[in-house]
């Protein structure tokens, strides 16, 4: 049986979710994977920071987060920054689940960076470090000998890279096309029923679909980032957020959304991907999509992905793009890929 | 650069896709995935039986299967039978695509078992053998520290076994819901266009989706077939085709086509597998899907396939469920997984 020491940063929804899986499913990872996983460390803004050489309480530290401060934990350290945490703690693995910053990738990309130099693996679901620096990422942890898991950065647990990188590998990816943001996807859907965009926006963030401020989402922010993550995880080519053609939805009328419907049509957010003569384009903006078109049919905050490939033609993956349990899933899987007794 | 020796039973369609692919990008293969491939030995019951042990023209052997008969081009031995060819050829990977016979699985069983035996990879397309002994010739090819590989039985080149069996392997699949012939679900949809059942079949018949006997896909012993497989390998449960509650699409009716799309619904044959109270049900029966419903939108002779799973719902895959280089993608995809230098 192997034992995986996790020190993780930011334990909010998604933290919390691979915990509350490791836990229930203790028995079968331990069984089917030959592995059992152990936190050792926790960093959170808000909650503070904690760490025991021999693994913290897994119940207790579910608690303390629900409670709101795991000060009140049992552990040999409080307070110790990240930096000192990863410099000092005895772990194997990052797992970095702080928030997101599509602009610097900031501070998770300092994080990521510190561990794969000092030989720990890191696993994480935050857009910014791999849409800005996935090669440079990369290639420190080919140096150091460890791996960099990055599953949930799109379509959370869905897993939409391993499928393109692994499974699609020698089918010929020309194109990727995706519903890649469960936000605007749910605004559309319920425009569809005749709502306005401030009442659909008004219910996605009632849901707590939408943030209080929805621009990454709404503006197709947030789908550009994986946009990129796409070009260079399947095509090989380094893009930056400026070199996506963007567009968000705001424009979208109610008028447009119901002449669709007349046509048999209907709007999605799309961002894509495509390799012409070599060269590799990608955008996001709304599309009027056929319904015959495999992603029309995907509704509310539901995620969808189609691979257009020479061997193969269209293949399309359809499944949740968040959610606490599916995000947790993510890492899980990236986690089994580096630690399974089968990998 | 690792070299594979392939022997290849049943030169069709399949086979002959597979070599295709093999030609038309050696260099990707070479370079990307570190294997050759080499096609030593050929049998086929209709173009008959070749070998040479510096491996045959690939070209030629296109061209001479082309022209319905491979005695024309440069060989070592012909005429030697599949028993005689897998116990005398220097090969290392038997790709088994002869015709599929779901009541015994033979003789590409036996063929299989053989090669297992002897210390050779297996790679099959064939549902008869994996539906009716997966079990057994695992185990086999434990034994003997050889790989088995079987991606193209269910969906031709779509992945379905390996998101299944591998990417969704720690979520928890409850149930599977697939589309998983193509010919009753393109007879399906055009039934919706309003042809009779007898048209559509007929459509089907000219456009080679469908034999002139259709019974094995209309009466869903085909799916019948997938959801038997599916069951071993997803669900780890050995079942027999007769205990598949099957029921063919031939009772359908176009008033009851009619009816459906006038409720928003729409008839789809759907092979399914459940485990209630640790109990794996199966079964094959047309459904009234929902639109809603991830399978309801999947027309034409496009397969698709649902996974109800714990941690994220349900997953869902929509591909290409048959053709020449679609299936030949499956086997490339088992001889990658077994010969690929990162495998």
């Amino acid at each position: 049986m192997k034992t995986s020491r996790l020190a993780i940063v930011g334990f909010g929804n998604v933290g919390q979710g691979l915990l509350q899986i490791i836990v229930d499913r203790s028995a079968q990872l331990a069984g089917q994977f030959g592995v059992e996983f152990k936190v050792v460390a926790v960093n959170d803004m808000r909650l503070g920071s904690v760490y025991h050489s021999q693994g913290l309480d897994h119940a207790a530290l579910l608690n303390a987060a629900a409670a709101g401060d795991l000060a009140q934990m049992p552990a040999e350290q409080y307070g110790w920054s990240v930096q000192e945490m990863l410099s000092k703690a005895d772990f194997d693995t990052l797992v970095e689940v702080s928030f997101t910053d599509l602009r610097t990738g900031e501070p998770a990309l300092s994080y990521i960076r510190q561990a794969l130099s000092a030989g720990k693996h890191a696993v994480t679901t935050n857009k910014g470090p791999i849409a800005l620096d996935f090669h440079g990422l990369q290639a420190l942890a080919q140096a150091r000998h460890v791996q960099i898991g990055y599953e949930g950065t799109v379509m959370s647990g869905t897993p939409t890279l391993a499928l393109g990188r692994k499974l699609l590998a020698a089918a010929g990816i020309q194109r990727v096309q995706g519903i890649l943001n469960g936000t605007t996807n749910f605004i559309l859907t319920r425009m569809e029923t005749g709502e306005s965009y401030a009442q659909a926006l008004a219910g996605a963030q009632a849901l707590g679909y939408a943030e209080a401020d929805p621009t990454g989402d709404v503006e197709g922010f947030d789908t550009a980032g994986k946009v990129v993550i796409l070009c260079s995880l399947l095509m090989g080519t380094k893009l930056t957020m400026s070199d996506v053609d963007r567009h968000g939805i705001t424009s979208l009328t109610v008028n447009d959304i119901r002449s669709a419907q007349v046509e048999g049509k209907r709007w999605k957010l799309i961002g894509a991907l495509e390799r012409i003569d070599g060269k590799v384009s990608a955008s996001v903006r709304p599309m009027l999509l056929p319904m015959q078109h495999p992603l029309a049919s995907v509704g509310g905050p539901t995620n969808a992905i189609t691979f257009t490939t020479e061997l193969l033609g269209d293949v399309t993956l359809v499944g949740p793009g968040a959610g606490r349990r599916e995000t947790g899933y993510a890492l899980l899987t990236d986690l089994l890929a580096i630690h399974s007794a089968q990998a």
